[in-house]
C-alpha cells in the first residue's frame, strides 16, 4: 500500500488539468475525498475539477464554496469512492467511464478499471484514503481541507458509530481536528439536523412501524402517498432505514419502499448473529453482512409476506 | 495538572479499602469512571467497590459484570464526576460526603471539596482523565476496563458529536480500540438502540411538535399522562430534550415536562448564536450556553407562553 501510494503521489505531482468524478446520488464521502483532492491540486497551480452526476446535497455544498468554474480540457481523470464504473451515472459514465487513469476507493467489492488503482479496503472511507495521500503529497492541509476528508470520514462512519470504525479512524479525526476542521459545526449541520421532509417522513415511519416475530423482527413501509405528502428526497429514506433495528431486542429491522412502478425496495438491517446479506440473497438481491437489500413485486401484502417468510426462516435456524 | 496526575497515581497506590462513589441518577460517564478504577484497583489486589445512590441503566451493567460483593471499612473515599457534594444523592451524601479524599472531575463548575482535587476541566469527560490516572499508574488496562472507559467517553460526547470533543478525546478512542474495547458492540448499544418506551415517548412527542417565530422555535410537551401511557423513566426524556432543536432553521429547541405537582421542567437547546443560558436566567433556571434548563408554574399554556415570551426576545434582538 505505502509504495502505491507513494506511486500515486508522484503520479498526482506531475499530471496537470485533472478532473476528479464523483459516484451519481453523491454522499458526504464521495465529495468529500474529490473536493478535498481537487483542492489539494489547485493549491499546486494546476487546473483541476470535481463532476457528479447529480446534484449536491444542500448539506455539502460547503466543499465547493469558492471555487470558482474552470474550463480546461482533462488530460487525467480519477474517480474517488466510485466502486464500479456504473456507479459515475449515466452520463458521467458514457463521457469518461472508460478514462479513467486513477481509481481511490475502499470497498472490498470494488470493481473499477483504471490504470491506477488505490483501494485500500481497510479504510473506513474513502476520504481517508484521500487522506494518506495528500500527506504524501506533503500538501498543506487548509482548514477547508479538513472539512471535506471530516465530512468523508463522518458520514461514512456514521459518525463513528459503525463497526467499519478503526482506530485508524480516530487518529485520522484527532489530526483533523488539529488541522483546524471546524468538526462542531459539522457535526451538528450532517448529524444532528434533520431537514424539514425527513422530519415529516420519520414521523410517519415510525407511527407505521410494525412488530412480528415476539418482537424480533421490526418492519417500516413507506409508500409513493407517503414520500408526496412528506416531500421527501431520496437520501431521507437511506436514514429512515436505519430506524427499524434501533428498537429494543430487534435482531431484524426493515423498511419497504414502493417504487413508482408498484415494486417495493426491501433495505435489510441486521444485528448478529443474524446475516442481511443471507436474507436477501433467497430474494435475489445482497449486500453486506449488517446491511443489504433486494426487490419484491407489489402490491404491500405481498411484498411483506415474502419478507415475512425469510426472516421467519432465518430467526428459526437460531 | 501532569505533577498532579503523579501525586494522585502515587497516593493511590499507597491505599487499600478505596471505596468508590459515582454521582446519583448515573451516566455512562461516572459509573465508567468509577467502574475503570474499581477494576484497576482491584487488578492490583486492593479491596475496592463502587457506590452508587441510585439503579444502574441497564445499559451499564456490564460494567460491573463479574465483581462479587466485597466487605471492606473504607479507608479512602474516591469520588468520580461528581461536580458537587449534593449531587451524590441524599443516603451517599449522609453517610460518606464530608469523608471523600480524592475528587476525580472534568466539571468547570465543579466545586467538590476534597484533600485532592483531580479536575481537568479540559476534557470532555471524567473517564478520560481516570484513563490518564490508569495509564500514570502503569496499569495494565485490560479490554474490560477500556470499554468502561470508552463507554464514558462516548456517552458524555454524544459519541463524539458533542463540541466538548477534543483531538484528544478521539485519540483516547484511538487507544482504548487498541487496548481492546468492542466499541461497536457499545455503540450499538448505547446509541443505536431505542428502548420500548423511549421509542413510545418519542413517537407521541414527534406528533405533538409545534413551530413558532416563524419556525425559529420549535416546542415539545410532554405530560404526566404521555409519560404514563408510554412507562418512560428520567433517561427516557433526556433523550427527547434533543429533538426539537434538530429541526431545520430551528435556533431554539424547547421541551416542557410536566412535574407531578403540576409544574413544567423546561429544557432549553440552543444553535449559535442564541444562548440557551441566557434566556433560561430570565425566567430563574441557568446553565451552558447551548443547554440550559428553568422550572415554570402550570398548566401547560402558562408555561408555554412564559416560554415563548422569552424566546421571541431572544430571537428579536439577533
Amino acid at each position: 500500500m505505502k509504495t502505491l501510494l507513494t506511486e500515486t503521489a508522484r503520479q498526482l505531482r506531475e499530471k496537470d488539468n485533472i478532473l476528479i468524478l464523483t459516484h451519481a446520488h453523491p454522499d458526504g464521502d464521495t465529495l468529500g475525498g474529490a473536493y478535498a483532492l481537487c483542492r489539494a491540486l489547485l493549491s499546486l497551480q494546476k487546473k483541476a475539477d470535481v463532476l457528479c452526476e447529480d446534484e449536491i446535497p444542500k448539506a455539502y455544498r460547503f466543499m465547493a464554496q469558492g471555487l470558482g468554474p474552470v474550463s480546461f480540457e482533462p488530460e487525467y481523470i480519477v474517480a474517488v469512492d466510485v466502486a464500479s464504473q456504473k456507479l459515475l451515472g449515466e452520463s458521467v459514465e458514457a463521457r469518461f467511464g472508460g478514462r479513467v487513469d486513477l481509481c481511490i476507493d475502499h470497498h472490498l467489492s470494488g470493481d473499477f478499471k483504471a490504470e491506477t488503482v488505490l483501494n485500500d479496503d481497510t479504510a473506513s472511507s474513502a476520504a481517508e484514503v484521500v487522506f494518506s495521500l495528500l500527506k504524501e503529497m506533503k500538501i498543506d492541509i487548509t482548514p477547508i481541507i479538513s472539512e471535506c476528508i471530516y465530512a468523508g470520514l463522518s458520514t461514512d462512519t456514521g459518525c463513528f458509530r459503525y463497526a467499519n470504525v478503526t482506530s485508524a479512524s480516530f487518529r485520522a479525526a484527532a489530526e483533523l481536528i488539529d488541522l483546524g476542521a471546524d468538526f462542531a459545526r459539522l457535526n451538528r449541520e450532517l448529524f444532528e439536523t434533520k431537514s424539514k421532509s425527513f422530519a415529516a417522513l420519520e414521523r410517519m415511519a415510525l407511527n407505521s412501524v410494525e412488530t412480528h416475530c415476539d418482537g424480533l423482527f421490526a418492519l417500516i413501509a413507506v409508500t409513493q402517498a407517503m414520500l408526496e405528502e412528506s416531500g421527501s428526497r431520496g437520501d431521507d429514506f437511506d436514514r429512515i432505514s436505519a430506524l427499524p433495528r434501533q428498537l429494543e431486542d430487534v435482531l431484524v429491522g426493515a423498511t419497504l419502499r414502493e417504487q413508482t412502478d408498484g415494486t417495493f425496495k426491501a433495505s435489510v438491517r441486521t444485528n448478529p448473529p443474524v446475516s442481511a446479506a443471507d436474507i436477501c440473497k433467497k430474494m435475489n438481491g445482497g449486500g453486506h453482512f449488517s446491511a443489504a437489500g433486494c426487490t419484491l413485486g407489489g402490491p404491500l401484502d405481498a411484498a411483506r409476506d415474502t419478507l415475512l417468510t425469510h426472516v421467519k426462516n432465518a430467526l428459526e435456524t437460531l
